[in-house]
Formats: C-alpha cells, sequence, structure tokens
C-alpha cells in the first residue's frame, strides 16, 4: 500500500485536453474522467445534463501533485472556474503510480 | 493551499433540489453533480442507467460541513436512503470556498 | 460521525459484476457506480463516451478495506487495469456500514 495524492480537477469540457496535456507532461499516464454539471461562484449554470464540466482525477506523488497544481493555478485560475484538490489516498500497488 | 472539507452526498434524484436549497442557506455557492446508480442497504436497485441517484460533491469549512451534516441528518436521513460524508482536501486558492 | 473508509475501484465495464460480488462476499450491502472514461498505463483509451470504466464507491471498515483490497489484488490485478485505493471519511450515521 502507497500512500499518494487523489488530485482531481473540475472544469469547463473545453478545457479538457489542455489540462490532460498539463498531466502528461508532468509525467501522469494514468487517469479517469467523468462528467459533471457545475454551478460555481460565478452563478452559470449548466443545466443541460452531461453538460459543460469534466472531473477528471489521478494518483500521483505529493511532490506531482504540487507541480501540477501550481501550473494549473498559474495558466487558468484567472480567466476559468476550474476546481483543484488533492485528497490523501492509500492506494494498492500504489508504486506504479509514481513517474 | 487551504485545507477543507469535501462533503459528498448521495441520494435519490428526487432530494436533488432540496439538497441543493440546505447547500445555498449555509452559504454554498458552488457544487458539482455528477449522476449514480446506487444500491443501497434497503435493497433497491436503480437499475436503469442514469438512474435514481446523483452525487453532489462542495467544498467547504469544517464548520460548514458539520452544520450541514446536521441539518441534513434531521431531515432526510429517517425517510430517504441518503449517504453523506466528508473527506479533507487541500485545495488550491480555497479561501474562495468559505463563505 | 464515525470514521470510515472510502473504498473506490475503478476497472472496465466488463469487471463489474465480479467486483460487486467480493463486496457483497465481504459483507457490504450499499455502494455507489459511475461511468469514467479511463486512459491507464497500458495506454488503452476508452474513447467513446460511457466508455470502458465503470467506478465503484463503498463507505467500509479499515479492516474490511484491507481484506477486499488483498482479494482484489490477487485476482485481478495481474490481467486487468484496476485501480483500487482507499480515503479516509467522516460519515454521517457511519455505524449502518459496518457490516
Amino acid at each position: 500500500m502507497t500512500t499518494l495524492q487523489k488530485l482531481t480537477m473540475v472544469g469547463e469540457r473545453l478545457l479538457r485536453d489542455q489540462l490532460l496535456d498539463v498531466l502528461r507532461r508532468h509525467g501522469v499516464s494514468g487517469w479517469t474522467i467523468t462528467l459533471a454539471e457545475g454551478e460555481g461562484s460565478r452563478g452559470v449554470r449548466a443545466s443541460e445534463w452531461a453538460g459543460r464540466n469534466v472531473q477528471i482525477d489521478t494518483l500521483v506523488s505529493r511532490e506531482t501533485a504540487d507541480a501540477i497544481l501550481e501550473e494549473v493555478s498559474e495558466r487558468f485560475f484567472e480567466d476559468w472556474a476550474l476546481i483543484a484538490y488533492t485528497v490523501e489516498a492509500r492506494v494498492l500497488r500504489g508504486d506504479k503510480y509514481l513517474s
């Protein structure tokens, strides 16, 4: 069992490929994506289902999580309603997620 | 980076608007919603996909999380198969989620 | 409030029934399932939406979580791109999830 960070990013679907590019550049090779509806502090509502948001989850080291969060913050937080956070996870055979 | 609680509630779709009202009344202005299928201790199965359940996630202070959980418990736990829990999260620019 | 483990497994949809059987055999009677798209270390991409992956979440004791993870590891990790991890959660009326 390895302790890793589950990194979650929720944002508009338009950001999907750019966010995955950030992950790849930081050596991440696996993630899951779910569709989400969101209402944020801007008051914009994605009312059509399977709407505007994607949630991207991945498992990374704390160091990688922090590097990704810093880049994401600098590039997207000014202009996009993006949410990003990490949660500590105990991962089965987690060593394979360490890049 | 701010330490917040990720509050998750999973319940029947019929509860959706009532749960969001609870969030709003506690000053929460952002959340994500995903569709979920569930099987619970009552043995009721939502077999049609995109079925009966919604999962609502939001990021709040511990104090707000506890207040929401208490209200949700009192109002819905008797009659509904509702799941509610919190997980500690490190949130990028998390101060904006503090109401 | 009870401290439990939120156990998450993400894998191909074909595994769904087998994974739920594992949960049932360990006394778990509730879970939620969401559809997820995934890209894993094998480079296989589930590009069709509502694609090849399911995410199964459940709340269990630490002991049950470890027993499930051990079985899942032995049975599926050789042949399947399965992800399994636990996160600590504070659960409202969580005692009912203890089997």
